[in-house]
């Protein structure tokens, strides 16, 4: 017997495949600066931990939830897109499994095996993973670092919307490039999706992640677009809950919930005593993201002024979530991020980055990027940048190892 | 802009398609006495519940855990099938978001997409969902009411293998029908498995729940097999913790493992505070289950008791789980499932079960039959058989409703 050609062929996560170096690492006593994963290390409420050490009653039950989740879960999700401005019921709400969930669900709803998806790359990289296991192709549209990652004019989607199009797919604010879409280009797809009669499926996990007071406008504020659009949410990041796994898909098109709904009875319920705690956290006062605001923009600020020391680097300073790709003058992100974990130490520290070949779907991009997330502190930051530099100079210096990377691919 | 065909046709999940005739019930004043769903009402074991409410600490993330799950969690279950008699080791189990999860990597493990799995039917309503999802055709093998649900011949299965079937998929002991496989019957699928090449799928989650001395046997016992047996299995009954979300696929075949983990990465992790509690429930003296088998058992025996005063009732007193397939004398389930909540009642009560033929792939199948679960105290379901069988009498004598269904067909 054999493995199927999708489990054989998904793409091995770009994040997590340098792990065996790492723990070598580790191992020869090095102290590493993670700027590879977007997880934060902002303490998750205490509303969440204390609803969920209260859960416990005597001779409970911990039995199935709804499918579509807790109502009171639906209903404080819908409250709070509604102090955004949004106007939401529970009923347009479905409480999924992660906003990994919500994704998969959403590439299901709008696509058939063999239909295609359009993403802007360097794009969150689990959609591919998503796509594969759907049978769904992803057809990219390349955004560059020159131009701070925004998208390119229409004709750019014109010229690759096919008869299989089925959705244009955005994150904003954009993981892995911090970028916020612009009302224009809001606008651009707004005319794209009602041309060619498209669903448009944004990825808003990062709302309140903007910096300098940019603003992140959602899809659900367009009305005639209501029937087109499918948001995917999480508390991951929003709540540093990244465990809990619990999201949502919103969508006020009936239709699409009514199948989400059969989607999500399959696999009959979303954690429940997760979904507990994230009702204590969404009915928190909006108030609690304004330290943490302040404080990833002091981090993006501090990781930004590191890097651009570097007259080699090519960075704009993004607007939103805690992310950046960066270029930089090297052939072989892939190589570099392997040298950095197995030769290059200072003081005893070295960085973890994420190469970006793995954030593009188109296989000659990114490998001159890496991805690096905010989520250390300022002083953290300002040292892992140094180390960074330090060490691609080196390796810049040392010619071999960027030219053996380089020819082997 | 359209739908997906996937997410259009995917089947309806008929145990909660009569939801909203219940609700009506439930306002006109009636007490349902529920058969229709496998919801355990045995309590949580402390020690999960324990575990929880601990695991708040000040300052704590709730960051992502592992992929394949908590080590700790992957150790308490091998350790737990090494009480069984089956050796494993933490690498033969990766940690899934329920049962469901396990069984939809499983599918897409083993299956592309237009690929065929042959499942003994009637079988658990949501592979149907499953392999809607995953673009996999599940060819049905038919059991029978008359011989205890136990598997057809080898050739029966021999007629339907063809180039793109995959895998064998088998559930014991068995939801719908409460029957456990024999040793004759795992020795015939071990030689189609062998002579074919297929994987074996087995879901082994109500392996507990067991009377009179019956004895499962866990395909992983074979170990010429190992490469080609991939188990489901889910904390989900075994420990009244449905609205956990954890289960686990375990094989002892690498390439399927490194498979699962990067579908598992793409979802990035399990439901982590569920996890926690899994962990303490699996570290449980196994002696916790003697009460719970003799309480399921007494409620199978009052069930089966109640049922069989009936001489048109065809019923075999299964051997595990804690469900039933009942042949009744009426025609069309569906149209009975209905007419007990909308059209009946006795002395202000009324019970809910779930029409047969949602759990057969066969279109003709299941019409005379319903499946009931003895999840409620024994007296509930001695009452419970009694307003069954006596609005079954009313539902024939008056006839009409019988033979209307049966023309709408």
């Amino acid at each position: 017997m054999q493995i199927s050609k999708r489990a054989t062929t998904i793409q091995e996560s770009p994040i997590r495949k340098l792990a065996p170096l790492m723990v070598l690492a580790r191992q020869r006593g090095l102290a590493i600066h993670h700027l590879n994963i977007g997880q934060p290390d902002i303490p998750t409420p205490s509303p969440y931990l204390d609803a969920v050490a209260e859960y416990r009653r005597p001779g409970a039950v911990l039995s199935y939830g709804p499918s579509d989740g807790l109502p009171e879960l639906r209903q404080a999700i819908a409250d709070y897109f509604g102090r955004y401005g949004v106007p939401l019921g529970a009923g347009d709400v479905l409480v999924t499994t992660g906003g990994s969930e919500a994704a998969f669900f959403a590439l299901n709803l709008v696509a058939d095996h063999g239909d295609e998806i359009i993403i802007p790359e360097p794009f969150y990289t689990n959609y591919n993973g998503f796509a594969s296991m759907a049978g769904v192709r992803v057809v990219p549209v390349t955004t560059r670092a020159e131009e701070g990652f925004h998208l390119p004019p229409a004709e750019a989607f014109e010229r690759i919307i096919s008869r299989r199009t089925k959705a244009i797919l955005v994150c904003s604010p954009n993981n892995p490039t911090g970028t916020i879409l612009t009302t224009t280009e809001l606008g651009m797809l707004r005319e794209l999706a009602l041309r060619h009669g498209l669903f448009l499926i944004a990825d808003e996990v990062y709302k309140e992640f903007t910096y300098e007071g940019a603003v992140h406008h959602s899809f659900l504020e367009m009305e005639d677009l209501a029937e087109q659009v499918i948001v995917i949410d999480s508390v991951s990041k929003r709540f540093s809950a990244c465990g809990a796994r619990v999201g949502c898909l919103i969508s006020r098109n009936r239709a699409v919930m009514e199948c989400a709904l059969k989607f999500a009875q399959a696999r009959l319920c979303p954690p429940t005593i997760e979904q507990v705690g994230a009702v204590a956290a969404y009915r928190m006062d909006p108030a609690y993201f304004d330290p943490i605001r302040g404080e990833y923009q002091a981090r993006r600020d501090a990781l930004y002024s590191g890097l651009t020391t570097h007259s080699g680097v090519v960075l704009r300073k993004p607007d939103g979530a805690f992310y950046m790709i960066v270029k930089l003058p090297v052939a072989d992100s892939d190589d570099f991020a392997r040298w950095l974990l197995s030769d290059w130490s200072l003081e005893g520290e070295t960085v973890m980055v994420a190469p970006g070949s793995g954030f593009y779907a188109t296989p000659e991009l990114g490998h001159d990027e890496i991805r690096v997330a905010y989520v250390l502190e300022v002083e953290k930051l300002v040292r892992a940048s140094r180390i960074l530099l330090e060490g691609m100079e080196r390796y810049l210096s040392a010619g071999a190892a960027g030219q053996a990377g380089a020819a082997k691919r």
